[in-house]
């Protein structure tokens, strides 16, 4: 069941990185047909956006592992430990 | 215990913010003296640091309280879709 | 006329900045009154949104500085290159 | 002159874009191995930085344009207009 869910939701995070590939190679070409500046930084920050959604699933998946392993092996503040460390990343990174 | 240690960390965090409000402090200064723009957008990106470590550890100290609430009410379901929330408002607004 | 209209601009930025002061201290109240962490988190992401929305006003300013003072001096080359130079600092830091 | 500088940087973006395309193919690759989520939650940030710094590069293109298109159109505030608008667009979006 958990397995199941896993794979769905790796499906759905492939399909986002597959759209924000499509939209590279659209901009690629947008910059060789010296499109309009403002139209070309519009689609990047929309690609962006489209890679922070899938960073966002991901770590949602890396937080729901690091609970339910917290509970089965009870290296509870190994897990917590693990997340904070995660959540400075993100806050440098984002 | 928990109690202790969570109150050290809400110490931390005040001294982050008094921080950050002693700064905007100045750079109202700056702006009434007609400082050079890029160094007050210098300034005001520092305050936007600081006030991302302020959200960073009051956000470790959500996941901690939720990984043990889950595991002492075993509503693991429910903390973890908590945290997955909270997640997607920091995507959009980080 | 541009000094006036300068002047503006600044009681703006301040008024910002002046509320941006006021939501710290209500965080901090919050943080003391071990209010939940997701409100405080919210809180604390909409005063960065109105940091960056200061940040924004200081930077167009500077722009405006900047193509008018090429326009004045003839050092265009320079002008564009201070500006460049404030959008690399803007990428990494906003 | 101008043209030619303006090609050899939109070479540089492209090669940027290139690089960014080959993350995301490897990231796809990451997950469908079911490779460790702060893994490829690192590769993710890594992607949006360059996608961040190909978006500096192509507004900073556009600054330049348009710094010398108000000297010689002299459409100065019409200029300066356009570059405040994109300023806000990317306090939003970045």
């Amino acid at each position: 069941m958990k397995d199941h869910s896993h794979h769905v939701k790796h499906q759905g995070t492939l399909r986002i990185l597959k759209t924000a590939k499509g939209q590279i190679e659209g901009i690629m070409k947008m910059i060789e047909d010296e499109r309009y500046c403002v139209d070309i930084s519009t689609q990047l920050l929309a690609v962006i956006a489209l890679l922070k959604k899938a960073n966002t699933e991901i770590i949602n998946r890396h937080i729901e592992t690091c609970v339910r392993d917290a509970i089965e092996t009870g290296l509870v503040d190994d897990k917590i430990k693990e997340l904070e460390q995660l959540m400075k990343h993100i806050e440098k990174n984002l």
